[in-house]
């Protein structure tokens, strides 16, 4: 299916201000961008850069005054995300080296403190998919997704405590109970078609069977129509703006997704 | 200044082929991608990937049929490239490590066989940016430049021999002249506005002062509009499309570059 | 000065278990590796990699039985660590894009809950080099250095609270500082002389004037005599071995750091 | 088997001369390094870092008087390369990204200018193993391995003419008809066992059947006791020194190859 996918920011900065943005999706395997066009006013210099995760980052530093962002694509995206309930567990030792730093706990996703948890719920499921299945399907049952519930990320041990949370804190979990059963996960930032409210969203793959799946623990009628913008860690790693230096206010976060044709 | 290029494809492809494109211009210090499109019929699975240059490369299997491409993109560029002579030589053991692969002699840039061409040509000139420029002048003064009088890329030696050739070809002497001094140097395939006959243009940057600058042999009146889309050592890295197997007829390459806002 | 070191593992294996090791130090600007040894037994395949933040990594399964690691480095490193107190902060829009991800949270330094704590420790401090001594300052003297105290990493956040720590944890809390400031902040996991008890050791490095400086606020009399092996965002990027599957029993650990020459 | 290697380098330096080595060798999946000593005289600065393709190599402006490197390595590997007669061909869109480089030509390799030639040696073979084993067959009995004969590196045209050439320069020409078959080729640098008369050699890989196959057309009774040091294109990529500004004498380079252990 093709989407146009659309992000429109508006910040009040007061004071010169350094942001980096991740708001150019790429293409890849797994999507096709097709149209992009990316405006940032006012007129400034913007380094555009890849970070460590492959991600296209933008640099500047924005003047005292309005800032507007607005970033769209055209983008073909796969009307259902692939499925395989057979693909098994993959053993560390034959995991490429790039993945494996997918691991590790980060910031918000505190592995090593869920293996009891882990345990309990993926008892008797297959190893691989099943297991990251069973994983998504105690998220869902158990977290409430609440969307607009936190502003700032919370970790997974949080989100657990809290019983709730937006996206971004159900994908944290996920990650947290995958990496503690030595299965790579990871966050992804980007759109979903159909969402409810429309906004940025965050969910998680997950590394089994020789590549990575679509886990969204916050759907379920919706069975396609991702649009990746980031990948990293956890929320830290795919901020879609960071700021630096006193808070701005944000005048305008507005998203749209469409489709424009099959 | 802000420029709208574009460049449209197509071919007459026989039997299934391996394609990989360089077309899509990347944001960086010197230009900002504004707006981008890339269409590519008929619809088959496509990955894009970075190469070791940093360049996004799209690689696709051809079926058997006519194959177009689309690429256009609205870019900030400068009006006129930054030029310094008083930008100094950088010594070898002061070059940023990623730098150091640009002083090697590549396919067409036989740099290790030009060192006594180089040195009576800078003779008396400051080490660096007006080395550099010397090199250029000669280039325009000895090498005539007759656009679309080769097919394929010819190496700095065969050029000097031939006493002409193409963009791509006086990029490749100018490169090997450079190397051949220990100055870092590098080939960029792209646009430029007013380049006639308009076609896809070829130039190249030196690293003096602790940056690259834009030389082009091929110009005299041009000061500006350049937009790149691929760098490399030299032609072999930096094709537009490399088609492996059987040979494809090309059936269209035409390219614009329009200026549509100061 | 030239160091020899030296670290002695061993492992009761019951099951095969993957290992990643992260213990052959890396010549670089501060430090010459003359000669290193690195034996492993039993006899088995092993596949040495650089993880994304240039560490040299090993992997390997490890049959069940005695497993042993025994790695020596002679090292040329400085007597002095550099200190510059004139060192000025780096402003976001200067640093080097590969030094960007050092100002992100991490699993064990939660940067974005330490911006209150760390403006009163640095007040009136010039911004630099001198922040980074208020802060190591302010660890040596409120988070009591006990070493052995601790077998799993703790979070910076749980270090404040304890106010005690080993070497890990007294880095984690002053990188998470540092981050909350826009300091770039790395741990670093090596070897240092005269360290007493004698064991693997951790430190940490700040970003300030353009290079990175060495900070360690558990010692006071040592200046000098610090061997790099590892660095990461926090301990969970550079532990000295990651096992995987169930536990290994550990036999010995043994670490030693000899003076050789001048 | 378990090899010892060593490099005993020594330069009479002029002026204070910029070098770049290349002879630290790496662990991989072929060979493990358990022993490593690099000493270089008189005490300099030296930077180590990792080009881009893996090679760790090492910087430093050595001072006017005697330079002398030495370096020695106790390896394991193979006691027989890799062989299998039945590796596949792998079709471009299956190579993996990081190998697509090694399709293109380059300094020493133009393999633009072999497609003719490379197809009347592999006439009638099965595609990928038993073409390069052609190419490597056809080199053994058309070009003339004289050891010495050469000290600068010649391309695989001047090769092929000449008739002759060292091991450098069997090697180009055999990856030049690789890849003008669309196999990925590449150059390694580095020790073999019995080697007569000994000396730093170099060979060929070929990326057939998923992985990479050691190729080297200047031995018969020899079948394994390789030990890489380099990768790159070719010559230009893997000289074990790079030196710039004048030229140095070089007064010794005596390298030894013995077997320690089974």
């Amino acid at each position: 299916m093709w989407l146009r996918v659309s992000c429109d920011l508006a910040f009040d900065v007061e004071t010169p201000t350094p942001f980096i943005l991740m708001l150019r999706p790429r293409s890849g395997a797994e999507q096709w961008i097709e149209r992009d066009e990316f405006k940032i006013a006012p007129n400034m210099s913007i380094i555009e850069f890849t970070d460590g995760y492959g991600n296209l980052c933008q640099r500047f530093v924005a003047p005292k005054g309005e800032l507007t962002i607005y970033t769209t694509s055209d983008v073909k995206t796969s009307e259902f995300v692939d499925v395989d309930f057979g693909a098994p567990f993959v053993e560390i030792q034959h995991l490429p080296n790039d993945v494996l730093c997918y691991l590790l706990p980060s910031r918000y996703c505190e592995s090593d403190r869920f293996n009891e948890l882990a345990n309990s719920i993926i008892a008797n499921k297959m190893p691989g998919y099943q297991q990251v299945q069973a994983i998504e399907d105690w998220l869902r049952h158990t977290i409430s997704y609440i969307p607009g519930s936190s502003v700032y990320p919370t970790s997974a041990i949080e989100v657990n405590q809290k019983g709730s949370g937006v996206c971004r804190d159900l994908a944290h979990l996920g990650i947290a109970l995958c990496r503690s059963l030595s299965i790579p996960a990871r966050m992804v930032v980007g759109y979903l078609h159909n969402l409810k409210p429309m906004d940025m969203h965050a969910w998680f793959e997950a590394y089994v069977g020789g590549r990575w799946y679509v886990f969204d623990a916050t759907q379920t009628g919706i069975k396609g129509g991702y649009v990746s913008v980031g990948y990293g860690l956890d929320a830290a790693d795919v901020a879609i703006f960071n700021q630096f230096g006193p808070a701005v206010h944000t005048l305008k976060q507005r998203v749209t997704v469409t489709q424009i044709k099959n």
